[in-house]
């Protein structure tokens, strides 16, 4: 069985694509809304949570972990890998650094928290390949698209201001690397014209998950358990959870996580 | 001396004050930036934090306590003097409530985090003197002042949108409950017009300490400690401080709290 985790409510998109790709897996998921966001936080805390949640997850009976946040991702995998190490660990950026050093691309271009954007981790792990990393922080966009602000003038203009530098730089390929992301998809294409190819992640990381697809854990799991958890229960989450997910859910509280 | 925490660094505005009008006063600041923001989260959890917050303050010698936080004020002040019934607990919306029953107005405005307006804390109390309170959450504004966006376009559009309910409902006063609000006063201003006050609750709150002026801590408080902690140590809570406290500043991380 899965045990999938994030921040909040966007990896509930992970949730949707695993759904789709292999109905038959069982899954957990953490929401962390009470540290809700990572994106602004340091390598010392995003670190600390990304061990409560595995061990969560792990507890409730996850044989495979699935880091559904790329700021979590990006900060917490190694330190994670080294904790659990009979535990496999999937992150969701390892995969979109393969497609890249696959696609041979030369110049990309990277958007995520900031937390995400000053780990550096694209361009740390680009560089033995020569790729040219722009990465561009943008904290406000998680903001706006909780808050239903998809739609409005104002969040096109603060897109529009975002991407200018990355648009400047005529990059090949432009990484969507937060969850949250994949709901402004179209009006990122829209102001990146149709030459830059996105890049998702998220399905990235599922392919990788599908190609493993002999994976033992999927056919040993029995148990059809699909549980949502979080930390801290707030009637918005199932509200935005839907948006994500595709779907109704029900949430419950992860009660054996203290939150002190 | 008195400990004062926020979820953050707006709280800070409340030490400038402070520093203000009773220079003579030692203090210890606590930025929960661990846990940052409150304005989205559960009373459950808030109430924890500000335990937690309260706690550490007075392990560190602090004998009256401030939340500068508006959100734990409203959520979390009555469980924190159950809690701790030997300190003196200030918080920041009951001078608020004062001066609005003082002043006899029959229909105020308040903006604040979700949290603090679906607490209704300011319906509650000043229901029983027949204000009628509009109130207004306006989550977008916190992040929009942390990332420096105060006097671009689109925080002017989303702030004219905001307030677009309270100006219809000719109020006689708008609280601005939130610590943030302060640097976008001006904005406020000129978009309510000058028929309506606006209260900003820490000016009130500091007057409420300055005329319990012969408060015997401040007399015996020999130690001229001013110390500013938080729960996560990011290099911007010292830059955005700044920008509060309205000086440099130095910050150290609060080592005796977990972040689990």
């Amino acid at each position: 069985m899965f045990g999938i985790f994030d921040s909040g409510v966007g990896g509930l998109s992970v949730v949707r694509l695993l759904q789709k790709r292999l109905p038959q897996a069982g899954f957990i998921y953490l929401g962390d809304t009470a540290h809700f966001p990572y994106g602004e936080k340091s390598r010392e805390v995003i670190g600390n949570y990304a061990i409560r949640n595995t061990q969560f997850l792990i507890d409730k009976g996850a044989r495979s972990i699935i880091i559904a946040c790329h700021t979590a991702s990006a900060l917490a995998v190694n330190n994670l890998r080294r904790y659990f190490r009979n535990i496999k660990i999937y992150d969701i950026i390892t995969p979109a650094i393969r497609e890249i050093i696959s696609a041979e691309y030369q110049k990309i271009g990277v958007i995520g928290t900031r937390a995400t954007i000053n780990s550096s981790v694209y361009k740390k792990k680009l560089k033995p390949y020569k790729v040219k990393v722009i990465s561009h922080a943008c904290p406000l966009l998680v903001s706006l698209i909780e808050e239903g602000w998809v739609d409005k003038p104002e969040t096109e203009s603060i897109l529009q201001e975002y991407l200018k530098p990355l648009k400047k730089e005529k990059i090949e390929a432009l990484v969507l690397s937060c969850t949250h992301y994949s709901l402004i998809e179209p009006k990122i294409r829209t102001i990146m014209g149709p030459k830059v190819r996105l890049i998702d992640p998220a399905k990235l990381l599922m392919e990788e998950i599908v190609a493993e697809g002999e994976n033992h854990d999927l056919k040993k799991s029995s148990k059809k358990e699909k549980n949502v958890y979080v930390t801290d229960f707030l009637s918005r989450f199932e509200q935005l959870g839907q948006l994500f997910l595709g779907e109704k859910i029900k949430v419950k509280k992860a009660k054996t996580i203290q939150n002190v």
